[in-house]
């Protein structure tokens, strides 16, 4: 295989917050089992999967990974860029009008996701996921698109960190929903129906309300006392006639990893660590709270 | 209540098989038993409903019927026009570019879906219908809009003419998706993976693919020995990313109304009569011929 064919995936909210989500590809082979290790760069430490650093010279394979810096430090950016210079033979499937542009200025060849029969590994963020890798996503409102290239991928890797790992769906953030706009009122009251709160995401920067790449409507839905059932909430909403997508993604999601502060050192650890780190740490304050 | 809200429905593939089909506002009150008896008009025998003939003076009321005609004859049309004239207080909903114009040659004010809380009562036609009044729609395109608007209605009212009754779905028609473009190739392949054979609509006078009046292709999906379990086709397709929408409309049309061809007289009877009708007619056939 000459090519991978690798999604992009960079969020809107990223760039508007003045915080960066950046992709760096490397030689992380597909299949591999993936092992991070925390390393210095510019003054931050980064996660960096242990594949790139043992096999340096062999960059340009079907391959990649990410990582993120939450500052805007043109040193670190720069380094990023250099690192993705050095990949070659990959063409990424951008998700959104802003990851395409985003990719380019990295020097990623996008493609068209029609143009591709096999995504062979997709990497995407997410605003909320649970411990069974339920996921919610939409804050940037390309989750359609999204669903579609991470349903496609062979893999989907969720890259977050740990403010995003939560016990129940739907605490904090609500469901975007993408709704065609002839039938945004009976979609809100179908929304309704369902038990949600629907409010349609209003614009910044643009009168009334937010208008996704696609030309449609995105209605955030908050549901009181979060989301019971994911695949069921996921499945009604998408059954309600006027609804393009939902936020839900259930059971697309392979594996996700969650980088986590601990004192000065950024690491990257499985969810399913990630999750018995917590419960132990809860089950630890309790025996010497009591 | 001073005015009702109805769907206005009509098919394009009538307007292009140089077939009309027209509606006629009359006196038929809502909740009303249905009653039709044919009657003459301009040489063709046409099914009216019991209520506008006996309360013909009460004209402009909620409400509304439909009749059809099958050949372009101008004094039919301009009988039919009149009368659609005669009702006032009707704001109608149209499902598509094409419904909304001709509502507007017909006198019949249309107004935006999201500008009306209720619809009192949807029409609508279809491609296919069977004994459960499950239905394939969506020749026409339209079949998102129409799927939003018979959903919200608190009645819909399928007419049909005999040929479209079924014993089960999808052994003439396929099934029309509404798919957003960029998705098309991997929605294609998941039609597939559903038992279906997925074909893209071409378009007639213009290159390429059918664009529907909402930007997106539509994809025919025949599958091979029919519709074994149509809602739950309808959900697996639903929850397929990219699908907007298609043409299976389960559990939404209340009354389907059926035209049929005895001798001269065009009759229309309701689809219980009608399938009772067709079983005992073939356990009449199967008991002379043994």
């Amino acid at each position: 295989m000459a090519s991978a064919v690798l999604e992009v995936s960079l969020t809107a909210a990223g760039v508007v917050r003045g915080t960066a989500q950046v992709e760096r590809l490397g030689d992380l082979k597909l299949g591999k089992q993936i092992g991070f290790k925390s390393v210095q760069m510019g003054g931050l430490k980064l996660a960096v999967p242990r594949p790139l650093r043992s096999r340096r010279k062999n960059l340009g394979r079907i391959s990649i990974f990410f990582f993120f810096f939450f500052f805007q430090d043109p040193l670190k950016r720069a380094v990023a860029k250099k690192a993705v210079e050095l990949v070659k033979d990959i063409q990424a499937v951008a998700t959104s009008y802003q990851a395409r542009v985003l990719a380019r200025q990295f020097g990623v060849k996008t493609v068209d996701l029609n143009d591709v029969n096999v995504i062979d590994i997709a990497f995407d963020g997410a605003d909320e996921v649970d411990g069974q890798m339920n996921v919610i996503k939409g804050g940037g409102t390309a989750h359609t698109m999204e669903k579609v290239v991470n349903t496609m991928a062979k893999k989907t890797v969720l890259l977050v960190d740990q403010s995003k790992v939560v016990p129940q769906l739907g605490l904090t953030f609500p469901v975007p929903v993408e709704v065609l706009p002839f039938a945004i009122s009976p979609v809100l009251r179908s929304l309704v129906d369902l038990g949600g709160e629907p409010e349609i995401r209003v614009a910044l920067r643009k009168d009334g309300p937010v208008i996704t790449d696609l030309g449609n409507m995105v209605v955030d839905v908050r549901f009181p006392g979060g989301i019971k059932d994911p695949a069921e909430l996921e499945r009604h909403i998408n059954m309600i006639p006027g609804v393009v997508e939902n936020g839900l993604f259930i059971g697309i999601v392979q594996t996700v990893l969650v980088a986590t502060k601990d004192a000065e050192e950024t690491l990257i650890i499985d969810l399913a660590d990630y999750v018995k780190n917590m419960q132990s740490a809860k089950e630890d304050e309790e025996k010497n709270s009591s």
